[in-house]
């Protein structure tokens, strides 16, 4: 079954209260599946290294976000589900431009959600900049953190 | 021989230029000797999630600035460096007030700089917030970068 | 282009030299083109831990093992190539009997190759068993080092 | 307190049990507290790679050894524990002869333990040849498997 257990309306308000930074990135929902996300954030000056790329924090923070709406997707609105670990391998230079992240979920457990992300400069999904894998801890009191 | 190979102001300086978003936040450098940097952050209320916890990016990018400085104690400054993997584990929530970031290298290779990373609220250091592993890629121009 | 830029043959040759403790495992090579591999395992009692699971180290072994051919399909025979950093999630209690590891290259860089690896039993690729994010570094005298 | 909740015989028979691979591994325990263990392991020509270092499996399967110990010595006795993720740096070409691994837990939470692990030859600590970050999980059902 791939129906979201979120739409985007829900995603966007449980951000506001468990993500207040993500919520403040200008992203747009391209794909929200169950277990299956895809954003596309624009990036600007301020994103910027030298050169014109995109700095390390902010494709961990889109990284983060990607896996956090793939949980959702899942579980349903969960604002206080948390990354315990994170590994972002960051692979080539992005340029200033669109990204697009993909997320997918590897394991759907009871305590522990796995998702890998892979983010590219759009229309170059062969040649990712940044690959993560995060798992995300499920509260325990989750039942009634779903209304 | 513990003698740094980058002072406080030329590590600054590089952030400019390498690192704006690392020379946008608002640490202090506490210690700065050859592989070993402690840094210390105030986070206000742009960082907090709800229940005052600081966000996982902000530890991220607090992380990566450290280990930064620490490659830089080592090799002398160097714009160019960049990271190439991280591993980060959220341990507590952390609660508003002072971070500070300990930082050490493991491994000081021509090529590839390794560095781990602890950070924690102030005077908990035995209860950490965050502990991170980053590997930096030297550029092969290093000679040139390091006057 | 996918002409794998190594055999079947030279593969387990160079395995040999370069990785006695991969020659020793029972694998079979499904599939070996350029920055795609999938070998099969099968897994005997000793590999097991109690309830008939299979240990963590046989599957990061076989996960090396998947991404160390993925890079030489890539490069060609390399036997000096080494892991620098490994990042493995276990996701579900695998099974005895066969296991099936699909490893593909996410960069190919001179210096540092990295790839991802997913390990599930033979007929449930949707529920991983583990998955693996890998770096290779390149010797740099890895111009002699392909025949 | 430092006081192991797990002593050596207790530590070795839950190998057998819960980690039969470990058990076989001929290491001595050279401490054994809360939250703090080094173990120390003789290398022989089955773990050598050509010129003499010890084969990356190896190290990971000694890793997660020193690592499981510590979580006992933190929570007593858990064959059922399993590690959920881990992330391995190789840092240097170990040599033959004897290997000391020394792990740490960083949080010692209710469904989670994180360690790190640090793996050098013998009187080279300063040098590491591997280092780790992994997560153990807690059985449910801990109580009862702790007696």
């Amino acid at each position: 079954m791939t129906t979201s257990r979120v739409t985007e309306e829900a995603f966007r308000q449980v951000l506001h209260e468990g993500m207040p930074s993500g919520a403040a990135m200008p992203f747009e929902v391209v794909t929200l599946e169950r277990g299956h996300v895809v954003l596309r954030l624009p990036t600007g000056m301020d994103d910027l290294r030298p050169g014109g790329t995109v700095a390390g924090p902010v494709l961990f923070a889109l990284a983060d976000l990607a896996v956090y709406a793939a949980v959702m997707t899942s579980l349903g609105p969960m604002p206080l589900a948390v990354t315990t670990d994170a590994t972002i391998h960051f692979l080539r230079r992005p340029r200033a431009g669109f990204l697009v992240a993909r997320a997918r979920l590897l394991k759907e457990g009871r305590r522990l959600v796995v998702g890998e992300v892979s983010i590219a400069n759009e229309g170059e999904d062969d040649s990712p900049v940044a690959h993560a894998v995060m798992t995300y801890s499920v509260p325990p009191d989750r039942a009634t953190a779903s209304p």
